[in-house]
């Protein structure tokens, strides 16, 4: 089988590398375009990527020529990665998707739209209709998909399970989100060295949004969002990659401890069963420790590094009724960003969606 | 008038080591004895006290003997503070309170005892009530005040007067917890560098329940716990000082953002009232800023460095009924431990509980 | 007396804030105007720096209105503090010197030019003769003096007294320098957490020049360089303010270790002489502790906060005739930028050099 | 071939964690025991080892019951690698020596002893001949064979090929080291936190002592040291992993940056010749960039990823004849010691010392 041509809208920064690095090896997906700022097109991929992975851009990139983003400059691929900015995405993405193309967008813009569907593989990807309601609506070739934001998704995975188990009525979380979320630049050292910072813009919204419509059923070519409410407290540390959250849940009904490790445990997804490429073995990994799990460590969990979401400290909550709290942890780069848009590309294949 | 002598028990650890900072030039209280472990008594101050408040040990102290942590060394002293770890202060604040001293102790032993006061001199200082019930049931010619987990004080000191204004049902937290919390060596630099660490051991538990008593009536020489339930979360930061904390609340009846703000603002209580040397002119501070409170700065802010506790983010909360969450954050060594205690033995001054 | 009316220019970035907080209650001078880009002028001085110093901006300054950075703009003044960018500087303080202004200027732009006097007042008060053939020079009725780079200010402060003593014939600098050095957004947190960056933009030609000059003699209106050779590495490591320089000498003639601290701690200039109000008592500290000094400590050292260099670790070396090696450690933003300019101007007036 | 069986003395700490996971896999040893203090011989390794590299243990590993350290407690395997204290090394070693097995130890002890092999594969494979010299001398069935002190690698690989093609004469070295340097609990947060600490107990030592050994000829079964002088300044910084060091160099002769740079770039040694197992293909790599090495990148760096040495900012130095001064940077605990081991231990199997 031939590989598919990709491309990524917006490869230069810290979101648009992961893409590079999940992408270069790829079994089904090959790296064809690279797009950034009309600043940096027309120049070598090493010379306008501030590289952080490691100490050197790959040599398989180094010399690829950017391409200015624009959907008539990358005609030779079939699928798009979008990793822009969301006001950039807000305007190119349409325009890409009516030329005919596929775009797994991980940026934040159209995410609550009614007729896009907002994917994390193991919980929704039945969502992945509305695609046929979008091209509809809008008369486009081609269609847009979106994976939620990296906190979202962070706690969104583990309360999977347990929504379909116990039922769900009420989660406060309490982010504790890695320097990477902002980017290379984002976050001045001045700013955090010796410091947090209980504040990112925006941030909040998403996490009480974002999961009514992950969670929600699909009626009639319309996602009927999940009864349930969710409140948020988004803070900034000084940790590289891995969000780490303290989540309480109000359950639909009794469950000790034990049973909801056990269910965790037991969680697997389509990706799973379809053996998708970037799907781990396990999406939640509980770990016994006591003091796990830790952004350091738990960021490269997994079968697939950067992929498992790891939870730990699952206890009873004395202030809720069938009350539970945990602490969960995934790397909020890759299963929070660009593993989470090539995660819901290779659903997009294994279901037809690519041709 | 002149000065009152008093003694530090356990001198040498972080919190010791604020003790003697705030007491060196104390308008009520002269600094005559520092006691440590057997192994550094009879020792320089200078030498035993790994002092990491600034280059060097104050010159008042450098060159004091530490003595044994004994009530028969110290018997020049009428107050003593107590910064023992919990096991040691469990059996040898008795045999001080025995002797005829009284004891303001920071350590975490004793305090839900029923005829311990645990006192927050802004929040319940009726509760010293409790010194006489203690007294006459234990047989002591002194007697032992305590002050709450550092945590709790800081989360504590802004719900007071949103208790009493606007009721609380249910309170939610997760805080952000500094270093210097665990003592100087608590935290080994590999276990923190690049991470967060989501567990303190015991941490919890003691603020899920000491806000109960704090916030609890005094009826007939016992404390009634306050019909509230809390439910915490703790995590380790890499923060020198200050503890940030998130905190969720379902207030007894309806209250908007702004009138919160007021409520807060407006705070006062008896050491403010009284005026007390380290009472800060106003508990609790609102910040305007979007992104504060930051430890960094909220650790020294107040009119007496340390000991506020600011306040920000004050937002409804949409998943609780009369919902209102905030950030806040104080100086968990000052205003959560050794500021504490000094400010509990003034308001025993000023009430007449000290000869 | 009066005081003299100052202005700063380029007042809302880290040298700037550290002007503001040493002028405002400063005993000879009063602060009185506040420069910044085209952007922000006509803004109040709270809208547009983002203070770093503390919680909030201090009351006295933030609803000055700040001016734009222009010699007209700020004709109320005398003396003018210079904190812009060196391009920026090159432009305007001649304009401010030929208007007539006393320019005080930590920008790095023409520090090495033969009729600018770069000055630390301890160590060459005699070269500010240099205002006079300046002045000639240009046709100027004001003038313009210069302070060094903070890390040559740094390890030239304890090398003064060796080169008088001993002698110096080479030395050798490696520095570890704060991030407050690059300025609030100069380095990314991304960059710097759990790394180091062993690079700083001309830094090394800095530390290598300017210590020529400083202690250079003033011969017939020019100064002679010192006959040393002096070669560095400068390195950048996550910490707020004080940069660590290791420091090795070889020395004119012979000396020990403990030769050598004597002659550090018994070092006092002209600024102790006429005790000027920002003079430490001692410029250079020395510490008896074996791992001293270290920034979080030394920075804040000495009677004045942040105006006094430690030293540490004085040893003999190996490697070099007569050879020394030493540590010292000053906060780069005081003694190295804002209070060393603070400092030149107090220079200036007690000399005559102001009216 | 069979694989040979290896036993790992002081398993538990930063190092012995490091021996294990180099060990798991390797092509030619077995790991066959584990060993530690008394305390935690008989438990399980999970049990007892603060696995610091990972979520968890090693599955293979974790099980494994780990023994004191004693030779009659390892009768099983044939070669011994240590990563105990020095002074438990100097009882241990001598006699495990005696017992005939061989040792191949990252301990400081014996490192300057005339007898003792102290081997950098790259730098002096020819001294493995003071196997023969030690075993008559002290009339042992096995021997002790040592890597130099991580730091020591880090700047001699570079040097090595310098001294060889252009002389050296003088060296002045400054470090910034890692935290995992200091083992596990090593360096307290609160103690580096915003800060670093010039001192590192006896590195300097080892740092102008080892390098004349290593660079030294073999003459009659003893070295001569090489007439070089050393001179060190150590200081630790908060990162992770990776020494980072300023290097100053007198040449014996002239050399432009760009030899220099051709020198080190074309350096290969036995280890590479023989391609042996854990041997980069290239020991010292030298980065093009401005700004490197940095710790975080370089640490990982080379084919056999913490093995090899990265080198940047080649450039001439002011202050010295035939001056060169660069920035080198590799893995403390892999190429700076466990990995050191493991190399020397493949180097003494490929030239026929192991049966």
């Amino acid at each position: 089988m031939a590989k598919i041509p990709v491309g990524v809208l917006g490869a230069t920064g810290t979101v648009g590398q992961h893409f590079v690095k999940l992408l270069l090896d790829h079994p089904w997906f090959e790296l064809a375009a690279l797009t950034a700022s009309e600043r940096s097109a027309g120049k070598r991929y090493a010379e306008v990527a501030k590289w952080y992975l490691s100490e050197e851009v790959p040599r398989e990139v180094a010399d690829i020529e950017v391409r200015p983003t624009d959907p008539k400059a990358v005609e030779d691929v079939e699928l798009l990665f979008s990793a822009m900015p969301a006001d950039e995405a807000q305007r190119v993405e349409p325009a890409c998707a009516e030329a005919g193309f596929v775009v797994s967008s991980n940026s934040s813009n159209f995410r609550m739209d009614s007729d896009i569907p907002l994917i994390i593989p193991e919980v929704n990807p039945d969502h992945l209709a509305l695609i046929d309601v979008q091209r509809e609506r809008r008369g486009w070739d081609g269609y847009i998909v979106k994976n939620p934001n990296c906190t979202t998704i962070t706690f969104v995975l583990p309360l999977k399970p347990l929504y379909d188990e116990f039922g769900i009525r009420r989660v406060f979380i309490s982010s504790m989100q890695a320097l990477s979320g902002a980017g290379w630049a984002g976050v001045p050292s001045m700013a955090i060295e010796d410091n947090i910072i209980p504040f990112i813009a925006k941030e909040e919204d998403k996490c009480e949004e974002e999961p009514l419509k992950l969670l929600g059923s699909l009626r009639d070519g319309r996602v009927e969002l999940a009864p349930i409410r969710v409140s948020a407290s988004c803070h900034r540390v000084p940790v590289l990659d891995g969000h780490t959250i303290a989540v309480f849940v109000e359950l639909g009904r009794e469950a000790t401890p034990a049973e909801v490790v056990e269910v965790l445990s037991n969680f697997r997804g389509l990706p799973q069963e379809l053996e998708l490429p970037t799907a781990p073995r396990q999406p939640v990994i509980v770990s016994p420790e006591e003091d796990m799990p830790q952004p350091r460590y738990a960021r490269n969990a997994g079968s697939v590094p950067g992929m498992a979401v790891v939870v730990g400290r699952v206890r009873g909550d004395r202030a809720l009724p069938n009350g539970i709290k945990f602490v969960c942890c995934s790397h909020n780069v890759i299963r929070g960003a660009a593993g989470a848009a090539v995660l819901n590309a290779e659903l997009l294949r294994a279901r037809g969606y690519l041709k």
